[in-house]
């Protein structure tokens, strides 16, 4: 009996549909019909690793809106539920700013600092305290001793009760290397278990979801969960990767996880992609305290498809995290991040030559390391290496333990270097880069001043700390736990820019009278501000890698908040990427996208061949025909062999096989539920059914079957270019309609098809590399 | 002899351009010919308030660095060229920045100051020292008395010999209306005589320009000197308008002037238009000194086609602008606007409900003012009050100094009542604002004070001031002179907002145990800030005007430098656009293209109604059939009936008119200069002519007239939608791709045309306004 029923609502829905198609077509008063509930389940949806059509989620997203539009104006209830349909996207950015930034990114900072401490020793009033909040708790320390406390105890104090001589150190260098293995392999072994999507930055492939790809838990619970945790201990293991990157990820998890609570967001994939750009800006608000960086990072580097509405709702939920992560105050000094910096001196133009050095470092380090480290991914994918993730991990872990804990500058945690290496030494300031104060004594403190010995050390410890991390941090990228480049490409940055600097000033103490500084840096002024120099390096770094431009200045002023430090900073990005680019176009997440395959249209790059549609459309000449779809005239057995002889996605309809004049477009999926469906349920539909797209059926003997009518399910507005359209504009139109495929006609007349694969393969093939490297429709 | 030669080069050109078309097609080695230069002087170049087809200049343009960069793989020279055009882009941005920064902001802000000083009198040392520059200049004053010095003279003092008294107040009171006068009088009477496009903020006709729309002169030479000059001129007569909207304009024309000097961009319209953006944000960066905000508002208000390309240079320009403007220091204060602020105090959670009752007003005052405006200007249009409009300024000009001089507030220029109103109140400010100092005389300074006898008098001139603002700037935005409306809006929001803001002070003050106040608010403490809620009505009302949102909030945020006081303003902003939007969604800008009647697709609306591509297009039912071209059975007569029996600005060419299977596209203006150019110089070509748009003329009979070949002036890409296509995916798709117009077909079929036009007449006949109210094409 339910069966009956469902089949005639089945049956009167697919009339409905068509009709209202048809009446649409009139032009009189039109009847809308319940456009939000598919006819059938499935039809509409996609499939894993497949490409999403943007142009039909957003008119389904306008049908719907109108509907409910149309309908608010008929009562009061339905004028309340427009309303919170307007209003539910900003409620749900609330959601997200509040989500990502509490539960997550304060969580994980504090749980990654508790972690990080835990290596050097433990908190004796309570083992969950880290070192600094021990130490605050204990309320016996001045301020210059605020990190020396007796109720923290290194593990050599606890273990053998003495905290001096070779045996402690070596006991502290043991208990290190312990934790920093257990961290590390506890991090593989849950990713491995739980979710493998939680491993790497994650940019690359949000990236490429925000495109209009789908990779179905990639953004789910299991990853949300084991990428916070698996995070936390990929961090405290002292490994040379940073948290920011992963934060878009966990970002984005939240955010698609909340998108769960509203149908507008649930059921369009269109509409997800808005609020997971939002989620990318909160993701960097987040890490950097930047709320402006994060939404232009989220425009420039990360989204696809970002109108003005999204900017406005992503600002909003950018500061909603900021905020939130401010009063949870994970670092106790009521700023958002680690290594917020003010500097009070001016810079002169001069500089400008050594911050341009800067650059150009930053940009053949950018260009080196994205090379290595491709290099090193696809010998990971293509080798044995592959196959023992957790013996790499740990064998980089306890390397990378091993060699960073007698140099101070790379026993700290990455932000902590980062925090110490940007800071302007002052007279409170007791760390080892500022020891030459005790050797003037006198005079202006913040004045340029002779090197002391302690400094020369700290040079020298800073120089191997660089290029241990250049080296490590090559093959750290890409292992199987969650890694972030931002920090460790910063690091190498600083160091750089802070020997620079370093560099400077003594140039400037010693030679004042030279033309270069004359006029400008007299004796005993304050004229070079090493941590200016880091600064500038890191953001030079940073650049090469990623290629960022805009949002980086920006993230990178937010971080100062003084307006006259965005010359030298811009000075250097720009330069840094023009350097890089000579070398290669990609950043390190493009050429993460290309390694894997993902069918990625990169929106920034124009099309410079100048081949036509024709070029690149299949059937290739010389291949057989393309397979078509007749819109009255196959039967359904003539459609499945049509369907079953090939694997394309979809099929065009034409009015005839002679003509070859275009009518419509449909799915395969759509194609295969359908039939399904109408063997199942419908009365009569047999193997001899005429399968019908027109709107009216054809006259057909009395004893024949009834046909099948799939107009409901064809796409009546397919794009077509023709044959002499230019590759370059054909791209430009793949890009900003996000479309799937396109039909190439002549003279009127189908000729092929362009997919998105097409399109990837044929630049691969003019970038002289595989086409068959893209993987994915 | 030099005319044979012209002659045959144009054939041979022809040719290689046909058949460089058809070498393309093979797929072999492509030989390219130069693209550079047109074959014929005008193909390819648009008439005045025509709208331009983004997609044929993108092409254009890649056409051109494609064959650039071929060509430098060939030689050194080349290789250099190469270099020096992509640099060329930057050069260009530098120029714009120096240019718009020095010349013109700093000269306009220097050159205002004065004239507006000298409405009040005059220095004696010399008569081009403003008032400030003047009393520095003398060296004789304090810090307390800086504005007051013996060398400077009021028009009394000098007239009179007395500054005391009536008769001296009246003298003054009349100077001041005579200079307003004559200034008013100047500025309308040179922009009459000049340049009319120089007048009103001009930023909707750029947003259209941007658009692709074509208006000659609009940014001409003309237009930016007399803008230059007259806009001091309106800004100095005391008018109730900014200069801040208008030096956008300025700093377009001189992005358009400086484009001259580059063939890339004097040649492609759309590369143009990257630059106008560009120049857009350098416009709102040297105005409010907010390079992030520029660029933000340029992407917000101005922009359509916006890449991230232009993002990066539009940000490097409007940093050198910005430098620029600081460098010459036009306020004596090295910073870039005369409104910086510096706030110190925090703001508690409950202020947000004043804030948010400042986003109301501003929404509220925002709608309303653009309809009163609106109405006003419509009324100019239609009725005799348009046709003096040099009577019409002259009378508001008057009227305007009139009212204004007797209250302070309204004497003083629009930028220097924001200034003080959006100060904080410290001890050594004598504004009377904060004239209560005097009478608590010790405690903390900074304390929330009760209102002394001064402050009341000054409330009054306030509410006065707001009321005569308000009405005032109604009828002057849209008049005959350059006028800008960012000053007086947020001169309205700064007063609403600091009344306010004392109101609260004072209920603090007197209240501090009431529930809301407790905990917060204790007895002398500093806990409401009048500046921030001047500040935060200012962000209100501008919003309400104009439905900016990012960008709005990064400009205030650049004028603070505070984040933390970004929650105010976004709180104030984002309830101002939503009551705003709720009377009405077009801003400001909007309602003024409107007015006028150009063709501007808006970007971030959508397009709701449910109707199809069949409903829009052209011919209707009922009207007579489209007029097409055959591609190979029409001569040159028939060609020209067609074309002169119709007003359409192209012609689509089919295979026959019986199959109408579409081959291509061709421009009205383009057909005629082939067929008037073939007959002038193409050795027997006559009206029998055939016209030939097949890559190879069919054969005919001997004694036939050569065929006249026009394959190479059909765009063979022209775009199609199928008439099934909602509207709603045909509005995206001209949007996005920048469409001129679209073929509509029917199984293949050509079936009609669809312009902008005719999508701007459906969308106006949608909104019930008049269809025929769109004037151009």
């Amino acid at each position: 009996m339910i069966q009956t029923l469902r089949k005639s609502e089945v049956m009167m829905e697919n009339q409905e549909r068509s009709s209202s198609r048809a009446g649409m077509n009139g032009g009189g008063p039109k009847k809308l019909v319940d456009l939000l509930e598919d006819p059938l389940p499935g039809v509409g949806t996609y499939e894993d690793f497949n490409t999403i059509d943007w142009v039909r989620e957003k008119s389904k997203d306008r049908d719907r809106h109108r509907e409910i539009t149309n309908k608010s104006r008929q009562s009061t209830v339905a004028l309340l539920r427009s309303l919170s349909d307007a209003f539910s996207g900003w409620l749900l950015m609330l959601l997200v700013g509040l989500m990502a930034g509490s539960a997550l990114a304060g969580g994980i900072d504090i749980a990654a600092h508790w972690l990080t401490d835990l290596k050097g020793g433990v908190c004796l009033i309570g083992f969950w305290f880290n070192h600094e909040h021990c130490c605050w708790t204990s309320n016996e320390t001045t301020f210059q001793e605020r990190d020396r406390c007796p109720q923290w105890q290194s593990w050599a104090e606890l273990i053998v009760g003495n905290s001096e001589g070779a045996f402690a150190y070596i006991v502290n260098y043991l208990m290190y290397i312990f934790w920093a293995l257990l961290f590390a392999f506890l991090a593989v072994i849950l990713v491995r278990a739980f979710a493998p999507y939680a491993c790497g930055s994650g940019i690359p492939e949000i990236k490429t979801i925000l495109s209009g790809f789908i990779i179905r838990g990639y953004l789910g619970k299991w990853t949300l969960i084991t990428k916070t945790i698996t995070l936390v201990l990929a961090v405290s293991s002292g490994l040379s990767l940073g948290k920011e990157g992963p934060l878009v990820h966990v970002a984005c998890c939240c955010a698609n996880i909340l998108c769960h609570l509203f149908t507008k967001y649930r059921k369009n994939e269109a509409k997800r992609r808005e609020v997971l750009s939002a989620a990318a800006a909160v993701g960097v608000s987040v890490a950097f305290g930047a709320p402006i960086g994060g939404v232009l990072f989220s425009l420039e580097e990360v989204s696809y498809y970002f109108p003005l509405k999204t900017l406005w709702r992503s600002f909003f939920a950018a500061l909603v995290a900021a905020f939130t992560l401010r009063s949870i105050n994970p670092f106790g000094n009521s700023r958002l991040v680690l290594f917020y910096v003010e500097f009070h001196a001016p810079w002169h133009l001069i500089e400008l030559a050594p911050f341009i050095l800067l650059g150009i470092f930053g940009g053949l380090w950018g260009a080196l390391f994205i090379r290595a480290n491709i290099a090193w991914c696809r010998r990971r994918k293509t080798t044995r290496l592959g196959h023992y993730p957790v013996i790499e991990v740990l064998v980089v872990a306890a390397l990378t333990a091993l060699i960073a804990y007698p140099n101070s500058y790379t026993r700290m945690s990455g932000s902590e270097l980062i925090s110490e290496l940007f800071n302007d030494c002052s007279l409170l300031d007791s760390s080892q880069l500022c020891v030459n104060v005790s050797e003037t004594g006198v005079g202006n403190s913040l004045a340029d001043r002779p090197a002391g010995e302690g400094l020369y050390t700290a040079l020298w410890q800073l120089a191997l700390a660089l290029i241990f991390k250049m080296l490590i941090t090559v093959i750290t990228f890409g292992m199987k736990v969650p890694s972030g480049l931002f920090i460790p490409s910063m690091a190498v940055g600083a160091i750089a820019g802070r020997l620079l600097g370093v560099g400077m000033e003594q140039l400037a103490y010693y030679n004042h009278d030279w033309l270069i500084f004359r006029g400008w840096c007299s004796p005993g002024a304050d004229c070079i501000t090493p941590g200016l120099y880091a600064m500038v390096g890191a953001a030079a770094c940073l650049g090469g890698v990623t290629r960022m431009t805009v949002s980086l200045v920006v993230i990178m002023f937010e971080l100062t908040g003084g307006l006259e430090y965005i010359v030298p900073l811009m000075a250097a990005t720009m330069t840094s990427k023009w350097v890089a680019d000579a070398f290669g176009r990609e950043g390190i997440y493009e050429a993460h996208i290309r390694l894997n395959g993902y069918p990625f249209l990169e929106a920034k790059e124009e099309f410079e061949h100048s081949s036509l549609a024709v070029d690149v459309m299949r059937p290739r000449r010389g291949d057989p025909a393309l397979a078509v779809l007749t819109q009255d005239s196959m039967t359904v057995e003539e459609v499945e062999t049509v369907v079953d002889s090939t694997h394309y996605s979809g099929f065009p309809v034409v009015v005839s096989q002679e003509s070859q004049r275009l009518v419509g477009f449909v799915l395969r999926r759509d194609l295969l539920i359908s039939i399904d469906n109408a063997r199942k349920r419908q009365d009569g539909v047999v193997s001899t059914s005429q399968v019908v797209f027109t709107e009216h059926a054809p006259t057909q003997p009395p004893e024949a079957p009834p046909p099948l009518r799939l107009r409901g399910i064809m796409d009546l507005s397919p794009f077509t270019v023709t044959d002499h359209t230019p590759m370059d504009i054909t791209v430009d139109i793949f890009r900003k309609l996000g479309l799937r495929q396109c039909l190439v006609t002549h003279n009127g007349r189908l000729l092929g098809i362009i997919t998105k694969k097409d399109i990837l393969k044929h630049m691969a093939q003019i970038a002289n590399r595989d086409p068959d490297s893209i993987l994915f429709n």
